[in-house]
């Protein structure tokens, strides 16, 4: 591969937009490889009040995942978890359909208890990596409230109702994201946005529908992404027609949209640079339009989750981003 | 013994006046003896907010202890707990010093979270006994906050700092029960107190200062209790100048008071009609003008706490009370 660009004497500054278990596998390939240089933007649009706590799903998986406290084999929540609180809340007559394990539960506690005092919940974020030893910067996509919700045939509900307790089965219409329209991205995300030491932006492996859309439904988070003169990549999440894990491709079927490379790209239209897609996927590189990475997408182990991150973040930054075109050039 | 009334054909419609741990054992008697004829009038003033959860911790020392859940070798809290929550609390730099099992935190994460959507604490206490399969009624002694504040030299400290932070080593100068004269006993503590079946009222061997004057620092709770028209008798707390658990006898020392059977009788003069005290205060029995049972107060298993329970309802039910002799006499 020709580099256009000199490669960078020191790690490659990298922003990342994640979601949750998919996006987190590629995030922790990044920070395993260029540590404290990469910053991961995280969706909020799934938290949600349980219990009458506040609970941040994306933002943990990704904690637990950079923290080395994740359950690889159950895929989300903490590892060596105890459910002795939920087994007496049922007793209690609680509700039990979204599982809080015991120590999951202290995050929700202390960040709820935090948010009461306003804090704010990029600053609880900041402090719990830096306590779980993360080097990479992890931010929430903004401090006000986002809500995806789930608009199905008979109903509107907040997105972990459909997609735990309803199991992702109800047909999905149309998807908003409430209090987008005055939303704002937090400081510290459009401060990470505009550093001028950026190289490149990469999207996770994440639904774009339900883990990138809320990101992007934050107004002055798209423009900021889209003003950044770096180039910006996106990870299909998609193999083979199918999504590794989650809803992705039954919600694509559901919004009439093809669970395809060519529809992914269509998705971010304008926004990306290149596209980075499984090598069951090679046949769709032609027709694409934009540059293309055809790499091994699968992440199953640590090995596979950094390989990725660097065949990724090599591909990104070597691209000419769209923004710096249009401004006269950056490389 | 000749009692002064026939023995009712049925159980005993007895009220108790309850705190924490060594009041609940008593408690435990009187249910198991005479099941759904009890109520238990439980202080709240203990009560905290704690990490953001609203914590009651002798109403649920004595949901766990009827409710055959409580920790009976720990002394506090429930069996077989757990502690992982604590765990990874501390690791979020969480505050720690008042310890919340991972079974015990359902209680509080579901009381919060009903009490937050205008549910009384009467009203959750009475579906949490159910649900624990509790014949007995506990009524917490209000719905109104009445906080029990610990003044010191130095500072004025809630109960639970004062107790489990600080270890009870500070020297108490007073007692306050804050919010007390704005707090009503609620509708269904005063309708026990009112319930024309209402046998006797026995007042546990809690804490005089601690558990019990609370309850009775509410107004209309206290003159509910004076008329009465039933024998109130109260179990000593003490035994050979000494309590049992807790900090009763210290306390008594530093407010200048001997800790001593009269003393306790001096404390609840013109309220009580009859005092039980330990086999090695027999001694006592003479002097303390009014009448005395002389039994084992030491509660150390099931069978100590039913033997106290009926020893203590058999002599309530046979006193007069001097609200009784006040009236008119009603037996």
């Amino acid at each position: 591969m020709n580099a256009t660009r000199p490669p960078s004497s020191c790690a490659p500054r990298l922003l990342a937009l994640c979601g949750g278990v998919g996006g987190a596998k590629l995030a922790l390939g990044l920070e395993r490889l260029y540590g404290e240089a990469v910053s991961i933007v995280v969706n909020t649009g799934d938290d949600f009040e349980h219990l009458g706590l506040h609970v941040s799903p994306d933002i943990d998986t990704v904690l637990y995942t950079l923290g080395g406290r994740s359950d690889l084999e159950r895929g989300w929540g903490r590892a060596g978890e105890t459910w002795q609180f939920m087994k007496a809340l049922h007793e209690l007559g609680g509700e039990t359909w979204f599982q809080l394990g015991d120590r999951d539960l202290a995050m929700h506690v202390e960040r709820t208890r935090q948010l009461r005092a306003n804090v704010s919940l990029t600053d609880i974020t900041r402090d719990i990596a830096e306590k779980f030893g993360i080097a990479a910067t992890i931010l929430p996509m903004s401090d006000d409230r986002v809500e995806t919700t789930v608009i199905t045939a008979n109903a509107a509900m907040p997105f972990q109702r459909y997609f735990v307790e309803k199991q992702c089965t109800p047909v999905v219409k149309r998807i908003e994201f409430r209090g987008a329209e005055r939303a704002s991205a937090s400081d510290a995300v459009l401060a990470a946005l505009r550093n001028p030491g950026l190289e490149a932006i990469i999207i996770c492996p994440s639904n774009p529908y339900l883990s990138i859309d809320p990101i992007l439904s934050i107004r002055n988070l798209r423009s900021a992404l889209k003003e950044a003169a770096v180039p910006i990549v996106v990870v299909s999440p998609l193999i083979g027609g199918q999504a590794v894990k989650g809803p992705t491709a039954k919600i694509m079927a559901e919004l009439g949209v093809p669970a395809e490379s060519r529809a992914l790209v269509a998705h971010y239209a304008g926004l990306i640079d290149g596209i980075v897609i499984d090598e069951q996927d090679r046949a769709d590189a032609a027709g694409l339009g934009l540059p293309v990475c055809v790499a091994p997408t699968l992440m199953r182990n640590l090995e596979d989750r950094t390989r990725l991150a660097r065949t990724t973040a090599e591909f990104a930054i070597k691209l000419t981003a769209r923004a710096s075109q249009t401004s006269g050039g950056a490389s």
